[in-house]
C-alpha cells in the first residue's frame, strides 16, 4: 500500500466514525447539530485521527473498536478551528474552502458549536471500548485533555494573540525573545495535539512505558515540522489553493519561522525535524508501520 | 450540624480545592490563567459540588480523595456562564456582583477561558483517584459529558437562545408549546448537570444501580425546582440583592415558569418539586444524609 493509498483509507475510516457518532442533525435543537455537522464534515485531511490509527497499527493493535475514540481528536481540532475563526479572535470567513460555522450559523452558534465539540470529544473518549483497560482509556483522556489545555492548544492560541496583538512586529528586527515565543506558540497551539493523537493511539493500543516515549518523540517531531511547513505554505501558497485567506499571517504580522529566520532556514529545520521523526518511526517494530511515511508526507505536502 | 452549617463547611472544602488544583495565576501565558482564576474563585454558592458531596457523604464515601473530580462540576458550572455572559449571547456585563470575564479580560479571553475551564474540567475527572475503580471513574466522566453536550446543558442554551429570539413573546398569549419548550430548556440548561452532580456524588462513592436511579429521581426533581425558584428569584430581586442584572429575564421576553404559569402556580409545583426530591433523598440510608435539607435549602432560598 503506498502512503496515499493509505491516507485515504484511514481517512475513509475517520470519516465514516465522524458520520456515524456525530448525533443526527435533527435531533432537537436541531440547529446546533446542523452546525457540528457543518464545521466537522466539511473536509480536511484528518491527520489527528490517522496519527493515532497509524501509531496504534504500528503497535499491533485493530483500530476498529478504537475509531470512535480516535475520531474525537478531529472534533477537538475542528472546535480548536471554530473558536479560532471567531470575530473576536482571527475573524476569518473561510476555512477548507467554506463558509466558517459562525459566517452560516451566527457567532453565537458559532461560540456554542466549538463548546459541544469540545464536550463530545470527551464523551467519545470515555465510551467503554471492549478490549481496552479502563485504567488505560482514564489515562488517554488525561493526556488528550492536557494536550489542548490552557498549558496546552489554548495557550499556544493565547500566546499567539498577544504576539499578534502586542504586534506591529513588521518591520521591526525579530531577536531571541521572538524564537522562544514562536516555539511556545507552535509546541502548544499545534504541537501537543498532535503529539497526544500519536499517544492516544500507542496507549489505546497498550504500548509500553518505552514505546511511549519513543511515540512522543515522534510526535514532537512530526508536530514541530508540520507547523513549520504550514508557515511556509502560507507565504507560498495563493487563496485558491489553500482554501483559506492566504498570507493572512503576514498581512496579520503573526509570528511564524519564515518571517524569523527566513524560508532557506525553516525548510531546512523541518528536514532536520523529518529526520527525527522518521528515526522515532523506525523504533516502533509493528507489523504496518506508516508513521515515518505519514511524517514524509507532512513535511511534503502542498496544502 | 445544621444545613447552613454543612453547607458552609463543604463549600470551605470545595473553594480550598478549587484553589488549590486551578494552575497557579502565573502559569505562562499568565493573562489566560488570570482570567481562569478570576472566573472561578469569584464567588458562587458551589452548588453543583456540593451536590456531589452530599450524595457522596450519603452513600458512605469518604469524600476527602473526591473533591479534585467534584470541584470539576464547578468548572463546568463557570465555563457555562462566561460563555453565557459573552456579547453575542446574553451580553451580561455583571455576575456575582463582580465584572463578567469578557469584560476584564477582553472578548477573545472570554471565548478561551470557557474553553479552557471546560477543558480543565475533563483533566480533573481523568486524574487517578485512590480506592475507586477506574471503570467506574470512565463511568463518571461519561455521565458528566453527556449532560453538558448538545443534548444537554448546550442544547437547553441554544433553545433557550431560539426561544428569545424567535421571541417578541411579551405580550402575546402563552400557549402548549409554550410550557414543552420551558421544560426542555430547564431540563437541559439547568436540570441535566445538577442531576448529573449527584450522579457523579453517587458513582464515585461505588453506589449500587438502585442507589443510582434514586440519586437521579432526587437530582431531576431538585434540578427543576432550583430552576423554577430561579425564575422567581429574577422577577422578586432587585439588582443589588442578587449581583446581576435582574428582571432582564422579563426584558428580554424570556420563557420562565412565573411568565407561563404565574407566580403562584410556579411556587406550587416548586412544593411539589420538592416533596419528590425529599422522598427520594429518604431513600438513600447512609450515615450522613444531607440531600433533603439541600433541596429544602434550594427551594427557600433567597439569592
Amino acid at each position: 500500500m503506498t502512503i496515499d493509498e493509505y491516507l485515504k483509507s484511514r481517512r475513509a475510516m475517520v470519516e465514516a466514525a465522524l458520520e456515524r457518532e456525530l448525533p443526527p442533525a435533527n435531533t432537537p435543537p436541531a440547529v446546533i447539530h446542523e452546525a457540528m455537522r457543518y464545521a466537522v464534515l466539511g473536509g480536511g485531511k484528518r491527520i489527528r485521527p490517522i496519527l493515532a490509527i497509524a501509531a496504534a497499527e504500528a503497535c499491533g493493535a485493530k483500530i476498529e473498536p478504537l475509531l470512535k475514540a480516535f475520531s474525537s481528536l478531529e472534533l477537538i481540532h475542528t472546535y480548536s478551528l471554530v473558536h479560532d475563526d471567531l470575530p473576536a479572535l482571527d475573524n476569518d470567513d473561510l476555512r477548507r474552502g467554506r463558509k466558517t460555522t459562525h459566517v452560516v450559523f451566527g457567532e453565537a452558534m458559532g461560540i456554542l458549536t466549538g463548546d459541544a465539540l469540545l464536550t463530545e470529544a470527551f464523551s467519545w473518549l470515555a465510551a467503554p471500548v471492549e478490549g481496552v483497560d479502563a485504567s488505560r482509556q482514564l489515562r488517554a483522556i488525561a493526556e488528550v485533555a492536557r494536550a489542548v489545555d490552557s498549558t496546552g492548544m489554548i495557550g499556544g492560541q493565547v500566546a499567539d494573540l498577544e504576539a499578534t496583538i502586542g504586534g506591529a512586529r513588521t518591520p521591526r528586527p525579530h531577536g531571541a525573545d521572538d524564537v522562544s515565543a514562536l516555539l511556545f506558540i507552535h509546541r502548544n497551539k499545534t504541537g501537543k495535539l498532535l503529539t497526544a493523537s500519536v499517544l492516544l493511539g500507542g496507549i489505546l493500543a497498550g504500548a509500553d512505558d518505552d514505546e511511549l516515549a519513543t511515540l512522543r518523540r515522534y510526535g514532537e517531531a512530526t508536530g514541530l515540522a508540520f507547523q513549520i511547513v504550514d508557515d511556509l505554505l502560507d507565504i507560498e501558497e495563493s487563496a485558491a489553493t489553500l482554501g483559506k485567506t492566504a498570507g493572512k499571517d503576514v498581512e496579520q504580522g503573526k509570528l511564524t519561522y519564515p518571517a524569523l529566520m527566513g524560508a532557506e532556514a525553516a525548510r531546512a529545520e523541518a528536514g532536520r525535524l523529518l529526520g527525527e521523526a522518521v528515526a522515532n518511526a523506525d523504533m516502533i517494530k509493528g507489523p504496518l508501520n506508516y508513521l515515518a511515511a505519514i511524517a514524509r508526507f507532512i513535511c511534503d505536502r502542498r496544502s
